[in-house]
């Protein structure tokens, strides 16, 4: 089996380092063929991890005394020579590393890690895309935030990136995708996802997804499709609404279930199949946003995230590593380019026949 | 106490007219003020009604055989004379009614309302306003569909309006408004975004609401302010998505609770108290998108909405006509006009002292 190195900023995140090595020690477990490159105060990591017997043998401290804080304008935590966070990037940058994590700042963690790491050849603006859970299962949403805009070619790459994704993760041959929308119709929507719906209709093949169409917010957790698709605004909306929506209702159950004494009774007979419920709906399940698009993998963890949510954002990390999804992102690409070279003497000649209107 | 006249499509939805005269029924009952104007085909409604006791001398039947179907496109629907739902809304342009409800198509509703009722003067598009469960209660979104775009003038139309549904629905002196983003911080959005949390913030006072700020989508069901504005691309999808959460959760929920001997057991003592929680979530209890904007109330319930549903749309539309709503908003959007009128002078003068670019 591969040997997969992840590099680990340590010190990203409300509870680091204790949550992250707790975390390193689940996934570790799970990833017999995974170690550790770990960024921070070795101070602070060393007692701890030495405790840590899942651990043994299976990291390296790099020590550093600088971190991004969790406030920290990106504009300022690039100038951050040597911070955890930095580092660890740097680590995937110089090959030392197939992937790095971090549960810091989110804006830091993509600035960084897009001068650090650099764009594919191709790819103009990066996406987040994570896990989201379905009535079958899961399936991967995009961008959840890294742009607030994106053009109709933006919203083809990141079907491209993220169908990658959904294959290695999934294990499909041919992942499904779906634009999100206001309607099902083809004359729903403004130009930008219309043009885009056209492009992915006549390119599915070549990139080895199926276009299903538009869909709607309800078809997230219908698990109406393996990817959707959308503009980072929409999307982080529609991913904090959702977040919102299942807290709410988490709080109107508890409140119902203790709400009398029959209910009581009832909550405790039923103990098991509630646990068992609050754990198909954990958001730390699911905790692990990808930014796709560049040369390096470089996943987000909650700030906030427990050890349980961090090793699922690390397993997150082994598996893309795993799948070599940089690689497979890079050749889709590369025949996106190929076609858009090929195509562009026609779209020329056919633009001169046309007369210019205004 | 004030009469109150609702003009009903009564061939508007799925179950049309059962679903529409057993709300009717229901909310009759709860508001003795109400009164209807019944449009549709006399000889499917009469026999019906008949044995609804609670309707008794409380409606007029208006015959026509005419009715729009969902799947029309609006441009037809609006050629289509005579239909009952097209009657409905003539009623409320010609006094006859204080609203309309319907549980038909959506678009051919907006279509034909526009049409018939018009817009208020100073108001360029309506806006679609809904009543959404939180934490506290309830708050009011808008614009969950009625666009696709908005720009930064139009969100805070849909701010001044949407806070006079919020004032009346909810008996707030000052209600709050905050604007829907992808963070809290000033620096965070869109132009067009940033602009309307610009003139929100001058503006509040002048229109009796508070501008609270900038607001993310978990906000929404936290309650943290009585308005939520969007766009209504990224409103419909919020709304959808927030539907398909609750839809996942009350899956996983069921299956739970049936999983097992014991939780089956549970779930029969709990049961009294897990209806409450149904009943909570219960999306029927909060059917009723308004289109606000529209020199008359017009109600528009799901179609596949039942008595409880429909009533809950219907005891919107009468507590909106009771508020007075269309005069309150006509109130403030010609205080906004004389604000514009007055500036726009200075403006003018101050537009010939730049030099222009381009």
């Amino acid at each position: 089996m591969k040997n997969i190195i992840i590099a680990v900023d340590a010190m990203g995140g409300d509870n680091a380092p204790a949550n992250v090595l707790q975390g390193l020690a689940l996934s570790a477990v799970r990833h017999p063929e995974a170690s550790f490159l770990l960024y921070g105060t070795q101070s602070l990591i060393e007692p701890f991890i030495k405790n840590i017997p899942e651990l043994t043998n299976k990291y390296t401290i790099i020590h550093t005394d600088t971190m991004v804080s969790m406030d920290e304008k990106p504009s300022v935590a690039i100038r951050q020579k040597n911070s955890s966070m930095a580092l660890a990037i740097e680590a995937v940058r110089d090959g030392q590393a197939h992937g790095v994590i971090s549960g810091g700042n989110t804006g830091a963690l993509m600035a960084l890690s897009k001068l650090r790491l650099r764009m594919i050849a191709g790819i103009e603006r990066p996406c987040l895309a994570s896990l989201w859970p379905t009535l079958h299962g899961e399936c991967v949403v995009a961008d959840l935030g890294a742009n607030i805009t994106a053009c109709s070619e933006e919203l083809v790459d990141f079907s491209i990136m993220a169908s990658e994704y959904a294959r290695i993760i999934f294990d499909k041959k041919n992942p499904i995708v779906g634009l999100l929308n206001v309607g099902t119709e083809e004359m729903k929507g403004n130009e930008i996802i219309k043009n885009a719906a056209t492009i992915l209709t006549e390119k599915q093949s070549d990139y080895d997804f199926g276009y299903y169409g538009f869909i709607e917010g309800s078809d997230i957790c219908k698990g109406t499709v393996d990817v959707v698709i959308t503009d980072g605004f929409t999307g982080n909306i529609a991913l904090k609404t959702a977040e919102g929506v299942a807290h709410l209702i988490g709080q109107y159950l508890k409140g119902a279930l203790l709400s009398s004494f029959f209910s009581k009774i009832g909550a405790f007979f039923a103990k098991k199949s509630l646990m068992a419920f609050k754990d198909k709906i954990d958001p730390r399940k699911v905790n692990g946003g990808v930014f796709l698009g560049l040369n390096g993998i470089a996943v987000k963890s909650h700030g906030g995230a427990d050890d349980i949510a961090y090793a699922a954002a690390l397993d997150l990390a082994i598996d893309l590593a795993k799948g070599d999804i940089i690689n497979a992102i890079k050749e889709k690409i590369a025949q996106k380019q190929q076609h858009c070279s090929q195509k562009l003497p026609v779209t020329t000649i056919e633009n001169d026949d046309i007369p210019k209107t205004a």
